[in-house]
């Protein structure tokens, strides 16, 4: 049987939910690669809605999460809350704002963040049955809460975020747009995407590379 | 100086806009050529809203086709109407039922339907000023509106489609998934995408060719 990876969305667009082009780009290296994936996602209401074209938050309006990813998935996407670990051999975490202010409240909380039930359930349960974690962009400030204190990761080199993540218990390293970070005994990979990428190829490259070394662990 | 490309995008959602797999495949490749790109859209309210999960008219919800957009374009986006063709080397529009609800009434009106001023007054002044045009997906039901009658595309190989196309005064020709019709004299190119694609790297591969062709008519 092929492998089969859990990909775990948090809306639908950069300000309030998934980035769109990491999502996009995650399912298109997974099927490049010849593997199946599960788009999932908590059913939860979204913190806010983000006008994306002025940059604001629209005060009177309410999406929830689930229904927001079903776009980037197509349809075809799951609540994480049914989502059985024992059916995926790894699960990778695209980033966008929506990580930090659906996923979790770190937008809001910084170091003093906490994880999504639902998230933090299925995606903990994953690393404890030893399968590998891919966390893009800023998803890796989860990095401690999901797979365990003195956990090596990126967000590339943004000062402040890595100082929140080291305070958490993880490891910042610093990682260039087109690498990936990999912590090999916790198996997190990890890669900075638009924490640092100035255009969509670069973006790209990156998540290649996490998707390469994620299944390399599988 | 190099060459720039516009990218019409119609919402953010296969079923009440741009298809927002086809959208990033469209991005990412004219940024792999090294091609600026500036994607608009029409700022009108969507045809409706879809909820993606259900698949059901979510009927309380309204939308802006140009804010939904910005998802896909991460704020990076302008007003059709503002839009100067002589800014751009070429235009693509990628598909989603977004073309077919807010770029025109295709969706309602079959043979009958008409495009949206802007988008009309655009892409008809690129083809006029001799630069090419790409449509993808179901995008190129709108040929002969856009282009004019006699111009050859394809939507892949779907018969009610294809016949509402001639009814239209284009000419339909079967095209494999991977593939790219490509009408020399109007300086049009149409790929299928997600009218065959069952996975996303055949999309990923038919807008490659697509992209490629448009590039080389510039």
């Amino acid at each position: 049987m092929g492998k089969r990876v859990a990909v775990v969305l948090s809306g639908c667009g950069v300000y309030d939910g998934a980035e769109i082009h990491e999502s996009v780009i995650t399912l298109l290296h997974l099927d490049r690669h010849g593997v199946a994936y599960q788009c999932m996602a908590p059913d939860i209401m979204q913190a806010h809605v983000v006008n994306h074209l002025s940059g604001e938050v629209a005060a009177n309006e309410k999406r929830n999460v689930l229904v927001e990813s079903a776009r980037i998935a197509r349809g075809h996407i799951i609540d994480i809350a049914n989502a059985n670990p024992a059916d995926y051999d790894a699960v990778i975490l695209p980033g966008g704002f929506g990580v930090a202010k659906n996923l979790s409240d770190f937008a809001f909380k910084g170091a003093e963040c906490s994880v999504q039930a639902g998230v933090q359930v299925f995606v903990q349960a994953m690393h404890k049955a030893g399968k590998p974690v891919g966390l893009v962009c800023i998803a890796p400030a989860l990095s401690a809460l999901l797979v365990g204190p003195g956990v090596r990761c990126t967000i590339g080199h943004d000062a402040e975020t890595a100082a929140a993540i080291n305070r958490m218990g993880a490891v910042h390293v610093e990682c260039p747009v087109n690498e990936a970070c990999v912590d090999e005994d916790n198996k997190l990979v990890t890669t900075p995407a638009y924490m640092l990428a100035g255009r969509i190829h670069e973006a790209y490259d990156g998540i290649g590379r996490l998707v390469d070394r994620v299944l390399a662990m599988v």
